[in-house]
């Protein structure tokens, strides 16, 4: 089968209108159309101009969803009918919305670093080129889908490292979450940066990540005691059937739990009944998924005793339990403590009763984050699977990640935005940009160059320079060469390259594999060291002579 | 007409479908329904726990938007074909999605406080009555619903104490916002809590905001000079024709602006021809609206002395132009400096040409929050209007309201919700609760009471007890009582009680006048004082005994 270029389907939320924009998109196309240069050829770079969360390296996300806004961008008859009624329509000229109605992203390029990948400041995410008019109306709904997009996914690949590649995360935070679809796209851009799983079922659905979930306290609360249970008999794994499966927890909570050989502070008097009800009932409903949630009452005293003794019951039933969730409390002294009842329990029953508990997962929650996770390596714990909420999803270190979008050439002039603020100079003009790699793998540099200049080449020395910095240069001799612009969007033929792959899945591998072969200094949390971002002598030369054009010259008297 | 209960409209966000709900709603239904608990009597608080931002006041919002989402809850069939073939649900019985089917909300009962009202910690913002399964399926869709929506409108409320009553205060943040809706949401719940307007069109359609814009730095500089104006001719407001704008924006400019008679520093000799340009394309497209961004290349050298001289020749032509925005820089300093300039022009160009020009609209925006505006008054500013983005709308002081949902009554048995930590106590039953006010119309205390006790009367006094400090107890008399508690969804009725208003103006209204009852120690923004929350002595009672009941005795060896 022949793959050809392609629209896409419309954006996964409806808010994703064509009017999704600020308003002085709108002012501006009419200044542009009633002053004869909207059809002018204009370039715009999406870029950023710091990596979040005071690290050194961010992950590019919202691209799958930028095109799909592009598709299908079109101003439906609502649209022109509200524009046309608003207070600042009331002096435009009405063959206006008429313009406006036949736009679309035909006449639009856009280039791009792909999905996933790791990226840095100042090289931009995207280039759009197009008419002038048409570049502009987009700027705003392209910002909003890759500003929180990489932000989270650059979040969630931060959690990944300090976690390790071994530990389950597990995205949590739609409750708190800003609106639904900062938590349907936190669990695709959370699972993108590394995350295993959600608990948001409508993400689940829309992006195939995996859904996982168990019971909150108010099921435990919900129940008083095994008076609760309408049902007591278990469906083993053979097809028999245990007639009364509360008698067997029953049992193994007395013959077992107040043995004498458990040492003291295993040796349990009380446990709460509504949470052993509970437990007994919700492993009646799912026996091949046991897993509970035990610091409702006290996490030590009451839920593991109570886990053990519906677990032991299952686990003669022939069904294998699955651990325990800790919502509260010190994370670090109770998963250890937890791990040293599941091993002893182990060792005391052994292999016939309690084979693998020693190996039960642990899962933890209650406000985890990246630093969270940087002290519970640092005191010690026993958690194999983390489950991560509020500060993933919201971004509590810093809510909001600064992508800008602006003009960089018009009608083949580039141009250049100048600010008292050396940071927010652009660079100016079409640019090219590679990533350089040593031999051992690592990439050293990303390097700009102009449209004309030749492609950088391996094993070829080539200068790059500091975009600002007159003195900070250094040659390179690349091993490898890297394109970091893809053509993704080509209205004139047909949209969508055919060879683009813009799956969930090959991002999130793209940005696991491309976090592993960065040097760990740039990646660390404290004080990592600035991966070099860099233009070539030609564009730096250029820069200069531009930014002497345009910039006054002061005058102190 | 008699207005009956009614149902509403679908959610605004397609994403918020019966989906939207973590994964652990469904394994605990399904764990109801086998256990044949599913339809026990329940009653759910949402609730929280502390006032964002360090203040002592939060804003409700979000409840229209909830009444949608349970208005039109019901599994469609593809929603029961995704959950069934969900690897949780190999084990299921395939009775429950036959039972999930016929689910809707028409058993439920809501208790709510009103929309866009002022509330406090631990009195209920809803009280969720029904069949066990249906209200905890609802659990995480009404939290995000209200959270984010809360946290909003409480930061607008913020910044509009902060801002003062004449400020016109604009959402801008929709490009940083955290997801479309992110920006959407903000926008609603910015406008309740406070602001003017917004520059999000889509928000602006869906809940008739007004919408504010006029031009970007792209726009200034995609121009390079006259050169690129098309049509030099301004239709003046009488229908006659200046045949040449562009010339009497010339003359304006060596005419006046270099007038011997101006002090050295208003005299200029030198500003960008394309911001010149731009704003004279502007001004030929918006005569009636001009208002631009003069902060391109330099406020005080380019900006204000090309926005006068294009100010000018409007007003010869007989438009009023509107004022300036100024995105960069000390926002102080630049305002003030820009009115000097603006009045200046007015005492010298005198009443012909310049009146009015004094008093011209200065809209400053560029990374302003709470701070800022408090800085601002404290240095000193002449801004008119405060565009305000990234910092409103991701709430950077604490990006998430913590509302939770907790059990608090099942088959007519009050349940408590113990915790470590006393704040995190629940306060068991359904509970009514009363806001008392103070002759002088101040509202001084909250009080809940058990669902059997008297309403308070207005001079009869009451004790109003904390919850969890026995000291902590005072007589009140109030001279105003007001039930705060009304039903909001009644499913067995026909939903919505006729009688209740649920728009966005009267969500506003309702905001800003409830502020302004409150004694302005508990608005303040350093150290406010706490607004007291209280049960009655029957109430406090109940809790301790159930307290005492639940808790286990500590063993210490």
């Amino acid at each position: 089968m022949t793959r050809r270029s392609h629209r896409l389907p419309p954006c996964h939320n409806s808010l994703t209108t064509a009017l999704l924009m600020d308003t002085y998109q709108i002012t501006m196309a009419y200044a542009y159309w009633k002053n004869g240069t909207h059809a002018r050829s204009a370039a715009f770079d999406l870029i950023f101009r710091k990596n979040p969360f005071s690290g050194e390296f961010t992950i590019f996300a919202g691209l799958e969803e930028c095109l799909r806004f592009i598709s299908n961008f079109k101003f439906t008859e609502e649209d022109i009918s509200f524009l046309s009624n608003e207070p600042l329509s009331t002096s435009m000229d009405v063959n206006f919305f008429k313009f406006l109605r036949q736009l679309d992203c035909t006449q639009i390029k856009i280039f791009a670093q792909l999905e996933g990948s790791i990226v840095f400041p100042r090289v931009p995410l995207m280039r759009v080129e197009g008419p002038l008019v048409m570049v502009q109306l987009v700027e705003t709904t392209l910002l909003t889908l890759v500003n929180y997009a990489s932000l989270v996914a650059t979040n969630a690949a931060r959690h990944r490292l300090v976690a390790g590649d071994s530990a389950t995360l597990l995205e949590f935070g739609l409750r708190r979450a800003q609106g639904p679809d900062g938590g349907v796209s936190a669990s695709r851009y959370a699972y993108m940066g590394g995350f295993n799983g959600t608990s948001n079922l409508e993400a689940g659905r829309q992006f195939a990540i995996p859904c996982k979930g168990t019971l909150a306290h108010s099921y435990v609360q919900s129940h008083q005691g095994f008076q609760d249970i309408g049902d007591p008999r278990l469906r083993l794994p053979d097809g028999n059937m245990c007639p009364d499966f509360l008698a067997l927890v029953g049992l193994f909570k007395s013959k077992w739990l107040y043995k004498e050989s458990f040492p003291d502070d295993l040796r349990w008097t009380k446990t709460n009944q509504s949470e052993l009800a509970a437990f007994t009932s919700y492993a009646l409903a799912f026996p091949s998924n046991f897993l509970v949630l035990v610091d409702t009452y006290d996490v030590l005293k009451s839920g593991i005793p109570n886990f053990l003794a519906v677990g032991l019951a299952l686990r003669s039933c022939g069904y294998e339990p699955l651990g325990i969730r800790i919502d509260s409390g010190d994370l670090s002294y109770l998963s250890l403590r937890a791990r040293e009842m599941l091993q002893h329990t182990q060792d005391l029953l052994g292999a016939s009763y309690a084979e693998g508990f020693a190996q039960l997962g642990i899962t933890a929650s209650n406000d985890i984050h990246e630093e969270v996770l940087h002290s519970l390596n640092q005191h010690g714990h026993a958690i194999t699977s983390f489950g991560i909420g509020t500060h993933l999803v919201t971004c509590l270190r810093q809510p909001a990640l600064g992508c800008v979008y602006k003009l960089v050439e018009i009608d083949g002039a580039p141009r250049i935005k100048l600010s008292e603020d050396v940071e927010k100079v652009t660079i100016p003009g079409r640019k090219e940009a590679f990533r350089l790699y040593l031999k051992n793998g690592e990439p050293v540099v990303d390097v700009m160059l102009q449209g004309d200049e030749p492609t950088p080449k391996v094993d070829c020395r080539i200068l790059c320079r500091h975009p600002f910095i007159s003195s900070k240069r250094a040659y390179v001799q690349p091993a490898r060469v890297e394109r970091l612009f893809h053509l993704v969007w080509d209205g004139m033929n047909g949209g969508v390259p055919p060879d683009l792959d813009l799956s969930l899945c090959t991002a999130r591998s793209r940005c696991m594999s491309s976090i592993k072969m960065m040097r760990s200094d740039h990646l660390r949390y404290s004080n990592p060291t600035p991966y070099k971002v860099s233009v070539s002598e030609q564009l730096y030369d250029f820069i200069h002579k531009l930014w002497l054009e345009e910039a006054p010259v002061g005058e102190i008297m």
